[in-house]
């Protein structure tokens, strides 16, 4: 079993680290190794998870934003359905960020993501995020070089305001494997059914493989702060992923402690006729 | 056991009918009599919705979206959490409406409303809704009646305007009686994990119980239309109310028939490196 503190040692980006990535494995089995421990650990945390969602709401101070990224087939979806289902679309939303409209071009990058904010009492959960800006736009030069590196800080900048407007900001990055891709990919071709999940653009971004890598180097070494750190979830097993990802947002949550408000009334005040 | 026909015998107005819920029991059970029988009729049916959900998320052509309206305490957040958390956030976006802010009232009644309707491929659910302008306004005066009485056509235009751009309504009325209210108000005051549902207004809202019969009476009576019908759902038992509410949910979907896109290309097309 794994508790906050080794999970933690495990998978937290220190501030500064240099080249994050470097040596770690997608299929590292240190942290839940079993199967059905790990599933056990997933659905209790993610009970616990609603009934500390509904003191938030009750509180309504505070909100709880999760940033998944990860590249194609990496498992956000099945993260959000694994740790969130359970606490339901009443308090969690969920925002999607594709490609961006014209309306959204004619802005600036952080306009849409700041519209899609968690309001207070909610948990927001953001599948793909504003890094795209500094992921796909820097491999695929969708921006000059000096716009993209100037945008490490801006997201620093804007993360810390959110922080210090009582917004808490969990990150993970959903880290697969080139093979355990590869057979992801492939489940999307061979079973009808997944079909409209695979755009034969994933391929051109598998082809970018180590360009993606290095963008996400470079997002991790710029973007890991005291106040919004980044986790690198091994996730090529999902219910490894899932029971990591739902032990920390369980973990806090509980530090959160959101508190139900003192009504200025007393029970006895009323008589329901 | 109750199809589809059945339930919708009972709880479907028909439009033009008067004095709708002259007659109605909110404890009525003919239809799933069973409490076992009806939670496992629910779970079957929101694990369908969530199938038939991603299909729709596919197709992204058509939206669902459920209207729960009822007074206080008749169960719209329980609905959501019965019927939609198998189905969970990421199929399912959930708009509460309250008071309106200087913004909304800046702005025609509607405008929220339309900001807020489900995009192409989502179930939205509106829990309260742009109702409550001919429910509360009406009852506690908060415009002039002659505003009020032009709504319902205004409503019905706008309803229909979203029926014929793809979007399917489903208008449930969560119907409880006097007696159960007091019961569940009473459990709010009892408990202190719900005293922040508790609200002093809310006993003056059931002061005016039978200015909001009225109100709801009217309203049933004049926008319960074809292209998008009102459904009175006897709501004194959760589990009746849930298993009546997912299965007429899950028959819609089921009548809208959401289809995986057929991709313009074949499987056998790519091999992955």
């Amino acid at each position: 079993m794994a508790n906050g503190r080794d999970i933690d040692n495990h998978i937290l980006i220190a501030p500064g680290s240099k080249a994050p990535l470097k040596g770690r494995d997608p299929g590292d089995d240190t942290l839940f190794p079993n199967r059905e421990t790990a599933e056990a650990s997933t659905a209790g945390d993610a009970k616990a998870i609603d009934a500390l969602q509904d003191r938030l709401w009750a509180e309504r101070k505070r909100a709880l934003l999760v940033v998944l990224q990860g590249i194609d087939t990496s498992g956000k979806d099945g993260t959000v359905r694994g740790v969130f289902n359970a606490c339901g679309p009443l308090g969690v939303s969920v925002t999607s960020f594709g490609r961006p409209s014209e309306e959204e071009l004619a802005h600036d990058y952080l306009w849409r993501v700041h519209a899609a904010a968690p309001k207070k009492g909610m948990i927001g959960v953001f599948n793909r995020s504003y890094y795209e800006d500094v992921l796909v736009v820097k491999v695929r030069k969708l921006a000059p070089a000096d716009v993209v590196d100037r945008r490490y800080e801006q997201i620093n900048a804007f993360e810390r305001h959110l922080a210090e407007n009582g917004v808490v900001l969990l990150k993970f990055m959903l880290h697969i494997s080139k093979d355990e891709q590869r057979e992801r990919l492939q489940e999307r071709l061979d079973d009808p059914a997944k079909h409209w999940k695979f755009n034969p653009s994933d391929l051109e971004d598998r082809a970018l493989w180590a360009d993606y890598h290095e963008a996400y180097q470079t997002m991790l070494e710029r973007c890991s702060t005291a106040h919004a750190p980044w986790r690198v979830v091994p996730a090529d097993k999902k219910w490894r992923r899932n029971a990591i990802i739902a032990s920390v947002v369980r973990r806090t949550l509980e530090d959160m402690a959101p508190a139900y408000p003192k009504p200025d009334w007393k029970p006895s005040d009323f008589t329901i006729a």
